[in-house]
């Protein structure tokens, strides 16, 4: 039983993993499969480094079953298949008191502010659990997180069928968001630079153009007669994807903010005023996009299997930062435990 | 009976007007007051001159009677008190397929497409009309454009009683934002970086404060136990107030962009991931809007007399915008016809 532990610096140890004894309200999780999150590559290179305590234990998009349970804890029991929502509020803030439990003033994000699941033997607290049903395998429970936040992205995005919407940005999570819009019944146009993304999109059936090669706005004009995207999702993080996403959108119609801005971007706010545009900015799951992904997951209506490009050892970890890195030629890796 | 038609560089000509016959579907108003816009001083310093016929005429809050009414036009007759929503749109593009006309994709602007109210005899098409009440005078009249902006602003908001809002930007719209959503029940705070509008606004029974002077965001935090505020209103179309209006609102705030910006500042992307804000444009009104600013001008409770810090003649335009252009000690300027 091995745990990967971030000693900054670019650098794991990957040894022996410290068992945590479940206290009152814990349980402690056999982990099998990890993915790693563009988040977990921005710690490697340094970033949030402030919230770190070394050496860290990354990740929290994981499956496995339950080991040992602590006291309190009467709804599980050992070998029940589990995934965890990742997120720690404080229940006593202003945002926590309004029911915003996932966007918490003192949010601890377990995996970030406390140790994750890179360890064979992972100690949460049991609210965090959400049950894997058995058809669903283990390597597909490892991606019900970041399906988890496609769902509360599309969901705070209220695209209903018949809609047009547009992902700007073709990473796991925009081509999580663009199959679950699909799966809502919209029409979804995916929009991505990285040829290899476009590729594997278009291989999981979803229409990808690359806006460096077509006139996007045109296209969407084109498709909409003339009107515009109902729903614009800006996953790029990028100042092209911000200027796009204000270009796209219908008269009143939606912009989801899901990308995690190092820097303020130029936004167009004349755009804005023009066609009463809407903006909502989107962060994490609530309990619900989890059962959702969850469900969809299950369903066998998402292709997770082509989205997990790689899987790698525990000992092989830094390897699979390295190529996440280079980018390019992969889409989720995942770690097996 | 005269009109002030706008020659190009900064210069009117006031001279006899001259009447265009009401056609079928429109009637011609006798003019009482105008009031000058931000908007004609930007046509005054040769903002937007591609839109303009020169010689043009301005002006788009006003008051006046019906002079004659054009064939097919049975709900009105002469002497009836008006004011006119200054909008003409297309009925055909996609956004009026919507029900979307305010902001109709080839939208006509009446007082800057077609020829505004800076004139004796104004024609006008009559689906454009709104009946002022007996009881409401012609200089409240005159205002009813203004606070109809403002009802758009608060409707959009969905600002509830109770409710923490912040207008930012103390011109005539963001005073009157703060009194039309303290008429909703809300608690307002204006805050404005000249202080003659600091002092009108605080005369008015308005709480302001000048964000030079005092530290907003920790007043914001201080007054809602640290949650941040429920509503902002962004109406100064500056880059400090594109910072600030993300720096206010709570978890699941809700933004207001009514400022026209000329270019495109920097916007916090990252606050509105973070807090899941959300953000909406809002430009003109909808008939709803000038029906709702006709009662409230009519029912008293806007401070409308003493908004109103200059009334000038025709002949007298141009210095009205060389006051306005000075800034500094003057709130709304009416023009009498």
């Amino acid at each position: 039983m091995q745990a990967a532990y971030f000693q900054g610096h670019e650098t794991f140890q990957v040894s022996d993993c410290v068992p945590v004894e479940p206290a009152d309200g814990q349980v402690q999780i056999r982990v099998e499969f990890c993915g790693i999150c563009g988040t977990d590559l921005h710690l490697f290179h340094g970033a949030m480094a402030h919230r770190l305590t070394l050496p860290h234990v990354m990740g929290h998009e994981m499956s496995g079953a339950i080991a040992a349970v602590g006291a309190g804890v009467g709804d599980w029991k050992p070998g029940d298949r589990v995934t965890v929502r990742p997120l720690d509020p404080c229940g006593a803030c202003p945002a926590c008191a309004a029911g915003h439990r996932h966007i918490c003033h003192n949010l601890k994000f377990i995996g970030i502010d406390r140790p994750g699941a890179l360890q064979g033997l992972w100690t949460v607290p049991a609210h965090t659990l959400h049950r894997l049903p058995d058809g669903l395998g283990m390597r597909q429970g490892a991606m019900v997180e970041p399906i988890a936040v496609a769902c509360h992205d599309v969901r705070l995005s209220e695209v209903a069928a018949g809609e047009t919407a547009v992902v700007i940005g073709g990473g796991p999570i925009g081509i999580l968001i663009a199959l679950v819009a699909r799966a809502r019944g919209a029409s979804v146009l995916l929009a991505e630079v990285n040829e290899f993304r476009v590729k594997l999109a278009r291989g999981l059936g979803i229409d990808a153009v690359n806006p460096l090669a077509a006139d996007l706005v045109a296209l969407v004009n084109q498709r909409t007669g003339g009107a515009g995207a109902d729903v614009v999702f800006e996953v790029s993080g990028s100042q092209p994807g911000a200027e796009m996403m204000t270009r796209l959108p219908r008269t009143r119609g939606r912009i989801v903010v899901v990308a995690i801005y190092g820097e303020a971007p130029k936004v167009d706010l004349f755009r804005f005023f023009w066609r009463e545009l809407k903006l909502a900015g989107a962060r994490v799951y609530e309990p619900e996009d989890f059962e959702k992904a969850i469900e969809l997951a299950a369903s066998g209506a998402l292709p997770l299997e082509r989205l997990i490009t790689d899987v790698v050892p525990l000992d092989r970890l830094a390897d699979g930062m390295r190529r996440m890195e280079r980018g390019g030629d992969c889409m989720k890796i995942l770690v097996s435990l």
